[in-house]
């Protein structure tokens, strides 16, 4: 049986990326050793690093001045990274989920001064605040741009005074962004980009050295720039991997192409969400809802029903829907590498759940 | 014809690492799935972490009240994360070499305060520093293991009264180690354990909690240890990949087996260095060379042939052969993976190169 997998991350990525990666890792670029066991700075692998380093710039159209890093750590370890080099009196943070508000708590614990410019909270972060005002004094405006778990997304870059930074980790590629608004950017891989493993990270390399606080080796940028991401060793099959999904979308015509596909499997999934009498969307306002992670729960009057569709979904081959445990209820994260098929396929599982009960 | 893969790191691995890893990119566990693309939260990808966790402390004889985890940043990373979470008054660090180095000047430069005890420095770290002191005031004693780069390798665990904390990335696996004496080991897993992009701590419960300086959570040994190395996301493919390396070492007897194959490949390289007139080590005293990377270089009457010899090896299939730029000339790696026949074959061209000349 087809699985459908729905995972929030690590999650699904293109075949190619799992064809190319598997091949490699028995014969890279015709070694004849693994991608795993060839040194990061032979020619073979420096022409990776440098390939998908290339790439990233050519898909989002990232202007001069940018760098473009691969590390480690993920997304945490960008929540102390980001403060340490950006921080200096006081930063600004729009608090719309769990990660915006460990990325805050970071930075407010152990850097300097936040200030939470809006939070929705109060609905179990079920909405993107609106009408909140960033001062024209802070370092930067920190946000998320997809809340994961909360199957909320802002879609567009928002328009403020002061340089923008940015956790794009589960959204980053879907659409184009505006890069030179923000003076960072980063994502761990295991959405969109690839294996985890792999954090991408842009940044403004005139924004940096602007701190006065002494920053340790491996969490200064400057340090990763001025080694091309070579400064410690960085994770092989990560980064092959994501070179091969950046590869992959740029053969399909890059993000606005892409994010044409995505707007048309998320309007064919929440249509169904909202038409289904036994299931209800967790984000009421429709321009607030994600193209990437899409939450339901099943309406009031079949709450004693969302087992039963779990296992019903599960026996379709549906794999990764449970929602997470703040939220409950069932997530179906549909990015970039999701196919319509996979989307058609949880929609007629749906339809054929309502018609039996 | 036969590649021999002599890089330093990363470096060779087991054809069943290397296979066990192939598959699992394209199938994981019989879920249909990429080990790319499936939940670090599944209970597949829980079970590997566990598995790996187990074998590492049944393959170390790790006593109770330790935790093993597997990290990511390298040991790079833990030149930070150790003293933050170890340094309250004063470190002792023994510098051996460019690695010890660095983690001596990450600790003095952003964490506290550091007493050098010893320096192989001034005959270019070609040597183990002997009867030094470490005092019995300081928190704990640093040292390198193996040093990868001068080919020199502290054989057996220090005698000091101190609680101990050792880089062991590159012979950690060699060879039988008392976890007892340490509060702290770490490792890069790309060379006795894995593919870049993991790195194994072993660190002693007890001995945490009492620096008084606030330690950032993705800093903290006690957050990852609280989440079963679960923290954030892993690197599953580097995670995976280190267990086929631990479950292939388990399978071949352990460490103790392992550190006589060990000892049997570096002796014959060293034999043959000592022995043929065109080469040279650069490590005078047999009982500081290291088992793991073996640094020669031309003999002073054939210095001008450096550049044949690699040129003759690499035509032989010799891969990784080239010389750190600090030492010059070669450096054979010979980690656990390493069959004694790559050595012999590696002998057998060093033994025609002088026949010829």
């Amino acid at each position: 049986m087809k699985k459908h997998n729905f995972s929030a991350g690590p999650s699904i990525l293109p075949e190619f990326t799992k064809e190319k990666t598997a091949e490699a890792v028995m014969n890279f670029a015709g070694t004849g050793l693994s991608v795993m066991e060839v040194s990061h700075r032979s020619k073979e692998f420096v022409a990776v690093m440098e390939q998908a380093r290339q790439l990233v710039k050519e898909l989002l159209n990232v202007p001069e001045g940018y760098s473009v890093l691969f590390l480690q750590g993920g997304a945490s370890l960008q929540f102390l990274m980001a403060p340490m080099n950006f921080l200096e009196k006081k930063a600004a943070y729009l608090n719309t989920g769990t990660w915006a508000s460990k990325a805050l708590k970071e930075a407010k614990t152990y850097v300097g001064e936040v200030l939470e410019v809006a939070s929705s909270k109060d609905m179990n972060f079920n909405y993107i605040p609106k009408g909140y005002v960033v001062p024209d004094d802070v370092d930067y405006f920190h946000y998320t741009s997809n809340n994961t778990i909360f199957g909320t997304e802002i879609h567009e870059d928002p328009e403020v005074a002061v340089p923008m930074i940015c956790d794009m980790s589960s959204d980053i590629f879907s659409r184009p962004v505006d890069v030179s608004k923000y003076d960072l950017i980063y994502a761990g891989a295991q959405k969109n980009l690839g294996p985890s493993g792999a954090t991408l990270v842009i940044v403004k390399d005139a924004a940096l050295g602007k701190v006065t606080r002494p920053i340790p080796t491996m969490l200064d940028y400057r340090i990763h720039i001025q080694n091309d991401s070579m400064f410690n060793t960085p994770g092989t099959v990560p980064v092959f991997g994501c070179l091969q999904t950046l590869l992959w979308l740029k053969e399909l015509g890059g993000v606005e192409v892409i994010q044409k596909v995505n707007r048309q499997k998320a309007d064919l999934l929440y249509a169904e969400i909202d038409r289904n009498k036994m299931f209800r969307s967790t984000v009421p306002d429709p321009a607030d809802r994600s193209v990437m992670n899409v939450t339901f729960v099943m309406a009031p009057e079949f709450a004693e029903m969302e087992k039963a569709f779990g296992d019903f979904a599960s026996s379709r081959g549906m794999v990764g829907l449970k929602g997470h445990r703040s939220v409950g209820g069932f997530r179906a994260s549909i990015y970039n590498a999701m196919p319509l098929e996979s989307v058609q396929a949880l929609v007629d599982v749906m339809k054929e759940f309502e018609q039996q009960n």
